[in-house]
């Protein structure tokens, strides 16, 4: 498997190259681009549907729905009367910088303060990606379990943000949210840990303050 | 991105071949492998654990647990008195056939009835390769919701069973457990589909007796 790895490489390397190139380009027209990451079924989509529907007449937002096969989340989001659109992955694990881009060219970049990209289920191959965007979060949800920053340290250790999802179900679960917080600090000390319900919006006003914050943070010249 | 796509392409075609080889080979000493798939957190270590302690007298078991770090589910199986041994995968976000052929090797394959390879968590990549395996198994948990199989096609394509686990909070979440069957069977109708839940034991037995007959079928020559 060395072959396949040096490759890999290569392809790494030029993928940084893009990424920096587009984070340079969204400084440029003020366009704040957040990765969004997760497991299949930790609820991303319902959670960016509240964050939507709570900063939507503050800032102009455009979502970028990856997915491998199906249009689902993207109906859901469409919903909301903010510009959605689909990228199919054909079959890869993960977005890259260059379809990231080809993404915001599609949703029309000039027009927006916020764009989302809501990155494939999978929280080991997306976080070797660099996408360009401006910050990484992700969802981690409490019937997952406490344990996974041990299992999949890179995802933790290159996310900005860590929303612990699901928090109403925590009495049905074996999940001990300051045993996870240390597990996450001990791969990424500067990590923001929020546990959250977006079904019931528990918690959710400190995550959408954060994410005014850094819009805010990144339009400053 | 087409270069990585041929790329991919000529690393499926000498790993379906790798595939089938090991495949061969077990059937020549009887032993029946098992490769267990799932997202991050849906119960794979604690199902195993479950499976093993109701098996491990009728036949001889030994488990391979892959992991891109960290060895705690590892620790988890050895003390259940079968043979265990941890794959890391340095960073990769699946199990090959070599990898897997490497495992077995490790595992000491004369002395076995059954093998079970626990592999990475994650629903897209592990799907892509062939292990080897005799048959694939995964679980779905409930909190994952009914929709998965519309999201990640290939990996219930490629399942002979699905698990339906943590059925004991069904009444905590939105999971239609019969349209979550109709979606997997419009991805395999051949799929056998089992609800069950590892803590508390319900449905286990139906997944036990699948098992045995599988190990059973696969023993005759």
């Amino acid at each position: 498997m060395y072959k396949v790895y040096e490759i890999k490489q290569r392809v790494f390397e030029s993928n940084d190259r893009e990424a920096d190139g587009l984070r340079k380009e969204l400084k440029e027209k003020q366009i704040f681009l957040l990765n969004l990451m997760s497991s299949p079924g930790s609820g991303k989509t319902t959670t960016l549907t509240k964050t939507i529907q709570a900063l939507k007449e503050d800032m102009k937002i455009g979502v970028m729905e990856a997915d491998i096969d199906s249009d689902v989340d993207a109906q859901t989001i469409a919903t909301l009367g903010v510009k959605t659109i689909q990228l199919h992955t054909g079959g890869m694990c993960h977005l890259d910088a260059d379809m990231t881009r080809q993404g915001m060219e599609e949703l029309g970049v000039n027009e927006l303060d916020l764009a989302i990209l809501e990155n494939v289920g999978n929280l080991v191959c997306p976080a070797e990606f660099d996408t360009g965007a401006v910050k990484n979060a992700m969802i981690l949800s409490v019937p997952e379990g406490d344990d996974k920053p041990l299992k999949y340290p890179l995802m933790f250790s290159i996310c900005d943000v860590v929303l612990i999802n699901k928090i109403d179900v925590l009495a049905y679960f074996d999940f001990d949210l300051e045993q996870c917080k240390k597990y996450i600090h001990m791969r990424n000390p500067k990590a923001k840990v929020i546990p959250i319900c977006a079904k019931t919006g528990e918690g959710m006003e400190l995550w959408y303050q954060w994410l005014r914050d850094e819009v805010s943070a990144w339009k400053k010249p």
